[in-house]
């Protein structure tokens, strides 16, 4: 490669230093474990999809890279979308397309994690990136799935983040609501415009329950009392079965009877309370979460990082009765997608976890002559064979060099092969301890052997 | 996601069904345990490059997809190809980015592994793919590069492949030749056109040599002794430093005196030299090799299956005096490149090597009764906190439907929770043994515990 001006990032396309990335393969690590202690089989989906499949849905046109041949821009100006291919912008949509391309080969209900990139061409913001990783987890059935799954999905997802917890990553709060609540009561009080209900409850944030009740009746034609009734079913909130009764007492004050409630309030409130056994304070019933309830059919899950709540869902997912469907047999799920570059990206900008060093290496094996290199290999080879990752000095050089090089990469340990019969010796850079050591029995204390995460407290370590 | 007719594969664009995803994994695991073992950071670039970097080397224009949005469509073909985005087509080009851009951040030399998907629009073949995953390793220095990281990284590979080894991978020859021999050589010889020589030089297997010679005359201005002298010179192969022996010879034969082809030489025979020792009978000098000499500077190096010679190199890489530069400093590196797909697909179509399951599941722990889910629950949880992959049954069944359930996905155990006081059960469905067991204690054989890849005998297990 020629000489080139000194390049600078591009928005929306996050890279991390080795340190960080450290970080981020922790991370992943540790999602990839949970996942898999609870049954999730790992696969890769191509990330490319053809761009009619991708543009199903419609409102996300706006998000897709659209991959294009160098020697076709031109043509590409007047060729259809068809046979097109984009770039995914989820998980969901290639996942579904491999169900029903492999439905003969795998066994339902199938229970899949992936971890992956997706790409949406949206204006990068904090926490929001046009490349960035996600790690889904679903269980898909062939004709049903059974309810139980969306109480077990969540708490696969708590059991990931109180194993993250450990390194200093915030607790989470997994906030859920349930479509058929949502919709049995909207439909009970006369509101028949599910969705503009829904789209209306969703600004209460943002512009507050007085201009809600304006938008509910200038566009979702309720009546100040409807209104009214769908604020305060908003309102409910609690992390047990008290979340039930107080649904049920609020549609009883306004007259409401829906199966469809009963059958969501059932669900919701088997979901609490599993929850509250199984991850006591984590998953929180809150009835005014209203995105995704217009595509989701059933529960629906955000989660916020306590003390980060306003960096947005670093989790979200839901039930879908038709996550894909063949005409044949149609495939219900339910799955969640944890958003990793948003939240590694905060533990990073925020200060809250660090790797203890940037490298892999353990020890640096020193080389007194250039001649004696192959005798710092052999140790080094000894080392490793022990599972113990260790680089070779990249010259020869004075001790106090081969310590420099060592301090700034964070490798702890030094080694240095004895000359003329001596013993090698071993030294703990941090400490200064030096002691002789022989390749084939020696190991470094188990907190050395590979870099670990740790909550970054106010000093970093003094080395 | 409304029906759709069931999607067939993009050709060119590779994913496995879940069994063999588990062999990927392996595979990958593998490369990322032995790359950390010998120091490398691993690290991950944005998967799209500005395309006027993906184009400086000119002659891979035809390879890259270009990223377009999809309301831009028309306008592109008229843009400028300035600030457009492409993504990249392998993993060298982002990497001497990233060093240029973090360059006051990285300690040099600085090494750092890299698994990563790359991109190339060609024409898809056994082997080749538009999608695949590289793995890659490079040692950069700033400024400067000791020889020695020409003899090392070849035996990191050597390493990564004797560890895959153990699992069924054939045997590789890693093939190796170096610039400064062949260009002294020829220089020597009074053949200044290098890069005609080198072209030349490989068609050998495909044309033969009265044919290259030929070319040799017609394109590289040799005489008929320069071209028989330049077959001689790739005819020279071996594993051990009489390679060096014997191109000496050859030189002083023709009356070749060069400096250039001294320094090649040592380099060489001290690559064979310490191959020999640390990796005997992998690492082999073959001077016909002519690929990537025209942009490595030093050492390069190809790598072939034992027994699948014709899939072509599964890890090429060599050395660059420039791999980046800003004018201020130049980054001389080397590396080598594994191509995880070409080198996966192979091992699945031939059935070399398999999974022993799909599912990271070792236990599914069976549901006598709806009610009674939470009781199986309890039983998973306390398996989990041991490390120990578990599942839930799906739904309440007979037991013979959920030993079924298992043994569709290979799942070795199934677990019975005792009801009305009697002790749980479980039962090792494959030699149908069943024994009473408390999940706060049991744990499976060490061999069941995760999915395991396994040299494909001519029989499978028997389940």
């Amino acid at each position: 490669m020629s000489a080139m001006a000194r390049p600078t990032p591009l928005s929306g396309f996050p890279e991390w230093l080795p340190q960080d990335r450290v970080v981020e393969q922790h991370v992943l690590a540790t999602l990839r474990r949970t996942f898999e202690l609870h049954g999730f089989a790992g696969i890769e989906t191509r990330a490319v999809e053809p761009l009619e499949q991708l543009l199903r849905k419609g409102e996300t046109s706006k998000e897709v890279y659209v991959l294009g041949r160098l020697q076709e821009t031109e043509a590409d100006a007047a060729a259809s979308r068809e046979g097109r291919l984009g770039l995914h912008f989820d998980l969901t949509v290639p996942f579904a397309r491999y169900v029903l391309e492999n439905a003969g080969k795998l066994a339902f209900p199938f229970r899949r994690y992936q971890v992956q990139k997706v790409w949406r061409g949206e204006r990068p913001q904090d926490g929001r990136f046009r490349e960035f990783v996600q790690a889904d987890i679903d269980v898909v059935g062939a004709g049903s799935l059974p309810y139980h799954y969306e109480v077990e999905l969540p708490l696969v997802i708590a059991a990931a983040f109180a194993a993250l917890a450990e390194v200093g990553v915030p607790p989470v709060r997994i906030l859920v609501n349930n479509r058929k609540v949502a919709e049995g009561f909207y439909r009970g009080l006369g509101l028949d415009d599910v969705e503009a209900v829904l789209r209306s409850i969703d600004k209460l944030d943002k512009i507050g329950p007085d201009a809600v009740a304006a938008l509910l009746v200038a566009e979702a034609g309720a009546d100040e009392v409807q209104a009214r009734a769908c604020l305060e079913l908003a309102a409910v909130h609690g992390s047990d079965a008290g979340v039930v009764d107080e649904v049920r007492a609020l549609a009883a004050r306004h007259g409401v009877v829906s199966e469809l409630l009963d059958e969501g309030l059932a669900e919701l409130g088997a979901l609490v309370t599993a929850a509250a056994r199984r991850a006591p304070g984590v998953v929180v019933a809150d009835l005014k979460i209203a995105r995704g309830l217009d595509y989701y059919t059933g529960s629906v899950y955000e989660t916020v990082l306590v003390g980060h709540e306003a960096l947005g869902s670093v989790c979200s997912g839901g039930r879908y009765d038709t996550l894909a469907s063949d005409g044949a047999t149609t495939y219900p799920g339910v799955g969640l997608s944890v958003g990793v570059s948003r939240l590694v990206s905060r533990l990073l900008s925020a200060g809250l976890v660090r790797a203890t060093r940037g490298v892999p290496t353990a020890v640096l094996v020193a080389v007194a002559e250039e001649e004696q290199r192959e005798r710092s290999e052999t140790v080094a080879g000894a080392l490793r064979a022990r599972g113990i990752p260790v680089e070779v000095a990249p010259s020869a050089a004075k001790f106090g060099k081969q310590i420099r090089h060592a301090d700034r990469r964070g490798i702890p340990f030094v080694w240095f092969p004895g000359t003329g019969g001596a013993a090698d010796e071993v030294k703990d850079i941090r400490s200064g301890e030096q002691v002789p050591a022989d390749a084939a029995v020696w190991s470094p204390p188990a907190e050395d052997l590979h870099p670990r995460v740790v909550p970054a407290g106010p000093a970093p370590d003094v080395s």
